[in-house]
This record gives structure tokens, sequence and C-alpha cells, in this order.
């Protein structure tokens, strides 16, 4: 039996957030994984059942046509500056596909990796493991803020491929369209910016992909698990210069977002007026949980996400008591046993209720004599 | 702006068969793709119109637990010894991504490649080529039967990976267990025993993964897109030992397999019952297309897949005039431009109707004068 690659038998796989199935599910307010609370559209679940036996006997449409031109009118952008992809992670890892240089080494070393700020999505380095280049690190300063020499830092190390979450996962925090042009400019190769999160906060970086302002080597990235409630359904996509998307088409899987995903995905992009009351409603909850937590005793720093990343007060339980005291109580959070974030939860906003009962639980876990959680307990 | 590398530059993207959409597809009939001529099961379809809202809104099962159980049952396998992918497609992908050797040459050279038979799948060269590993062909005769010596060409070259699909595609033929199980214990590599086509086949290889007779380097792909009836659905699945399956599931996206294809593929797999009944039509109906493409003049080797290859008769129209006069009448057909494939036509058996309609065409552009089309026209 022949070993695999050697960084394949070195790689420590990416490990999701906690999905209970089933009876669990139902029983679970789950505040983990950055799922939206609220269903997606109506009319994304009708576009759904609507899908005929036909559709499903047939090959898609091997680009999603419909879905790109949806994606192209929402954005004021061509179609052809449209990719759709199995989930946003798909696209992440077809950008490495196409420009950076694998090895088979446990540890890749060398030029044509990618870079990252530290803290980040935690998926980046492992697909560069998995694709075997070398992964360069800029970190970020104690309050996550993005350093004006990372394009520096990356260009010495001769990165192919950069990547910022913006906003920025798990801090929340928003990096200005000024300072991500900046660094496109001053970095040597393709910069993504990772705009899973961006439904909820100010602004977006579209500027950067769009008119005669664009830079060349910028490509947006898009996901409808967050803001469009459609998690289950592994739909992204990546916005950029024609010439930059005809690339990851080429290394795309032939048929890489299924029917369905297709007929769902353009309904809800279609009835984004309904999308956007969500983000409404979960930006409202956001400020309202991230006060809330601060008069608790945490430190929470202005999120632009749908999610907080509390530091844990000193005096009170640490972070990972508190993550599984919650999950005891059938509330999941997300804690990182990670160096700098292991004394915080990072936590979905959820539904009002949803948000009241995790503040309740957390006060009572924080002072157990004087909150009605404990007293009713 | 960085140019991608340089086997991507080079790439000669996998040219999919055409997919006509929308009102051009109702008036098509499509015998270029081997999708089933039969929609899926109606279990299937209550599967789908019954994902909740809330199924849409959380992350689905990473692994597919449902599915890979459903799986396991019904090959008598243990759940970890399935994987779950998008699509047949992405399985391919990552058994080259676990175990090739990569660099980003125009055209690679050097150990950890792939093995492949010429002719075959015309996807596996392109993942290679984008992954940026070698290629090595080891032909197969002019009756399309697998050599002997294939094992000792791919061990030669230190394939890392070969690859049958069984039925073989284009031809349709069938390589017997025994030949496979030799290629297996000869080659040095992985062995992927690609059965997509395989439900129409008098047998299948799932002997060389399961019991005490198992190969540990053996790999079979299965397909949901035409025994199923879901090419639409994206849908495939691996068996293997759980050694190998555990490699697979590393490297792939996390969660690569969406929640409504979970669930509408768990229903079809429970209901092979039906799935069955369809691979019987299909089957009956490829000996009549066979017979009849024969009384025209055509040379027909023995089909076990849910297509034929038929070889054009000397005095006709070439392969390319009769695609295309079939694409002007409203039929669609395989021709294939390349070397040992451009005298014949892939042609994917439809239902009765379908199936009569391209034999009447065929009859009449044979010999327009004699024929009842050739009447009506």
């Amino acid at each position: 039996m022949p070993d695999p690659r050697p960084n394949i038998q070195a790689l420590d796989p990416y490990a999701p957030g906690e999905q209970p199935q089933g009876a669990e599910a139902r029983r679970t307010i789950k505040l983990n994984t950055n799922e939206s609370p609220y269903p997606p559209s109506p009319r994304a679940i009708e576009a759904m059942r609507a899908v005929a036996a036909d559709q499903l006997r047939r090959y898609p449409s091997p680009s999603a046509a419909d879905f790109r031109q949806a994606a192209a009118d929402l954005h004021d952008l061509a179609a052809d500056q449209v990719i759709a992809t199995n989930g946003g992670d798909e696209l992440l890892r077809l950008i490495m596909t196409a420009y950076c240089e694998p090895a088979s080494a446990p540890e890749p070393t060398g030029r044509g990796g990618i870079g990252v700020t530290d803290p980040t999505y935690s998926l980046y380095p492992v697909l560069a493991r998995t694709h075997g280049c070398s992964i360069t690190v800029a970190p970020r300063g104690d309050d996550f803020a993005l350093a004006d020499d990372a394009a520096d830092t990356w260009n010495a190390a001769g990165c192919a491929v950069g990547f910022i979450v913006n906003p920025h996962a798990p801090s929340g925090r928003m990096s200005d369209v000024g300072r991500l042009r900046r660094l496109a400019r001053r970095f040597n190769g393709v910069l993504v910016v990772d705009e899973a999160y961006v439904d909820f906060a100010p602004h977006d970086a579209l500027g950067l992909v769009r008119g005669d302002d664009a830079e060349p080597n910028v490509l947006v990235l898009r996901s409808m698990s967050k803001g469009y409630g459609l998690a289950g359904l592994r739909l992204g996509y990546g916005l950029a210069s024609a010439e930059l998307i005809t690339v990851l088409q080429k290394v795309r899987d032939s048929y890489n977002v299924d029917a369905i995903a297709q007929a769902v995905g353009t309904a809800a992009l279609n009835d984004v007026a309904y999308a956007r009351t969500v983000w409404q409603k979960v930006v409202a909850e956001r400020e309202r949980v991230a006060r809330a937590l601060r008069d608790l005793g945490f430190a929470v720093p202005d999120s632009a996400s749908n999610f907080v990343l509390a530091r844990c007060p000193e005096d009170a339980p640490t972070a990972g008591d508190l993550y599984r005291s919650l999950k005891q109580r059938g509330l999941l959070v997300r804690h990182f046993e990670t160096p700098g974030l292991d004394d915080r939860l990072r936590i979905t906003i959820g539904s009002p209720d949803q948000n009241t009962r995790l503040l309740d639980e957390l006060a009572d876990l924080l002072n157990p004599a004087a909150s009605p959680a404990g007293d009713a307990a």
C-alpha cells in the first residue's frame, strides 16, 4: 500500500464547529458556526420545491449561468467576472490550485505559497498544507488591526496569494477599503478579500473589482451561507476581473455546483430585499448582545459581522469552562484553544430569544446567586 | 498581475458534452452525456421537497453520515469504508491530491503521477494536468481490451495512482474482476476502479474492497448520476479500506456534499428496487439499439454500460457528418475528434421512443431514399 504525500500524512485537518444532528440539533441553541438564525427567503424554498425531476436527471449548467448573471446584476458587474463555487471553501482551494507552488514536504517552504494574518480563518493554512505550499504569517495587533506592512512580509516570502477575511474572523473587526487597496497595490500576488461576513458590515470592498478603479489582482469571495441562510446548500462565489475568473474556471471541477443550488441561490439573490431585513435584525441584535456582554464584564471589540468575540472577565470562570458549562445547558458557542484566543468565546448572533437565553445563562454562570436563571435552576 | 502556475497556463480544460438549457433543452433528444432517460426515484424527489428551511440554514453533516451508512448497507461494507463526494469527479481529484506528486511545469514529468489507459475518460488527464503530475499511458488494444502489462507500464514510470473505468468509457467493454485483481496486485500504487457505469453491467468489482479478499490499494468509484438519474445533484462516493478512506476524508473540502444531496441521495439508495427497474429497461434497450445499429452497418462492440460506441459504415457519411446532421434534426450524440475514435459515435441509451427516433434518423441519413423517415421529410 503506497503512502500518501508527506504533507498529507502530516496534515491536521480543519476542525469544523460541532454540528449536532437529529433530536440533539433540535434541543441545542447553536451559536457556534455563524449560521443565520433566520430561514432563507421563502422564494428560495419555493425554488427548491419547484425543481423538476428532469433537472435532477440532467447535468446542470456547467458554469451556473443564471446564478452568475444574478450575482453580476446584484453587484453591477459583468457575468464573466463571477465564478460560482461549491461553498466559498471551494473558491479558496481553486485560487491556491491556480497560483500556488505545491510540494510534498511535511512542512513546505519556498516561494509561491500563501500569506495570511494571525489570527485568521483557520481553513486557509489547512488548504495550503493540503496543496503543499508554504504559509507566511503577518501578525495582527492586539486589537486585530491589519498591519500596514503585511504586503511587505508576504512579498519578502514570495507569496503568490494573500488572504484577508474582512470583516475579520474571529474578531469581527473591519478594515476600510483604502487600506485593502494599498495592500493590493503593494502585494505582488493575488489578494483574496474574503467577504463571507460582509452582509452584516457597513460597507464592502467591491470597489476593488468594479470599474476603472479596479485592482486586477483582487478576488472577492462571497458566501450564501451566512447572509442568505443557506449554509446547508454549499454555495459561494468569487468576483474579480474577467481575466482572473477565467483562470479559476479552468481549474474547478466540471460541474462543481449542482442544479438545485443554482436554482435556490438564484432565487435567493433575486430576493435580496428579504435578506436585507435579516441582516438588519442581526445587526441590531449584535449591538444589543455586545452591550450586554460588556455589562457582564466581557471585553467585546466592535464587530461588523454576525458574531462577536468576547474576552472573558478575569475574575470569572475560564473561557473553556464557560464553553463547557454552556454546552451542558444546551448552548453551543465556539472556543478556540489557540494562544491569544483561548481566553475568549466567539458567539454567533442568534434570534432575540436565543441571545437573551445566552445572556441569562452567562449571567448565571458568572454570578450564580444573583441572576434570575440562577433562581430558576 | 501574477501568472498562474505554468501547468494551469498550458491547461486545456475538460470539455463537457453540450448541455442545452431552457427551451432548447426541451426540443432536444439528448443522447450525448450518458444521463438516464428516466427520472430519479419518486422517494428521492419527495426527499428533496421535504427538506426543511432549517436544514438549509444549518451546515450539513460534514461527513454525510446517513448517506454513507446507506451506501455501506447497500454494499455490505462498513460506513468508514465510504466517502461521499460532490460528484464522482471530486473523488478523482481527491485521490490525486492525496497521493500524486505535483509540480508546476507545463508538462510535468517524474514519478508519482497517474497511470491511465488509452482511450479512457478524458477527465483523468485534465485533473492530472491541473494538479501538475505526470501521465503515463498504457494503450488498450483495437478491441479496447485492458492490457495485461498495464501495471508494469505504470510501475516503470512510478505512477502513484492508476485509473481503470469499468465498464470502459467510451467503448462500454467490461473487464472481469480477476483481471482487475491481478492488476491491483501487480501495481505499486492505488488502483481506482471507476464504476460510474456499473449499474448497467452484469457484475461489479466490490469483491476487491470487501471481506478477507480485499485488496488494500483499490478504490472503487460510484456515481449517482447515471444509474440513479441524479446527474443534476452532483453526488458520488468512494469505497475502499477504512485506511484509504481516512486519507481521502482528510483532503476533501470541509462540507463537500450539501444537505439536499445527502437527503436525496440517501432516499435514492434506500429505493434501489426502483433503480433496478430502470437499469433493466436501459439494458434491454441497449441490446435492441446495438442490434439495430449493426443492421444499419455500424460496428458496435458489446457494451456493459448505458451507451454504445458505434463505428460508422465505411461507405456512409463520416461520423462527424452524422453527428452534425443528427444535431440539425434535434438529436445530440457524442463525437470525439481524437484519433482512433473520430470514426465513431458514442450514443447514450435513451427511452424506447428516443432510441427509435435515433435509429430512424440514422437509417434516413445512411439511405435517404429508402427509409420511412426519408419519406416523411
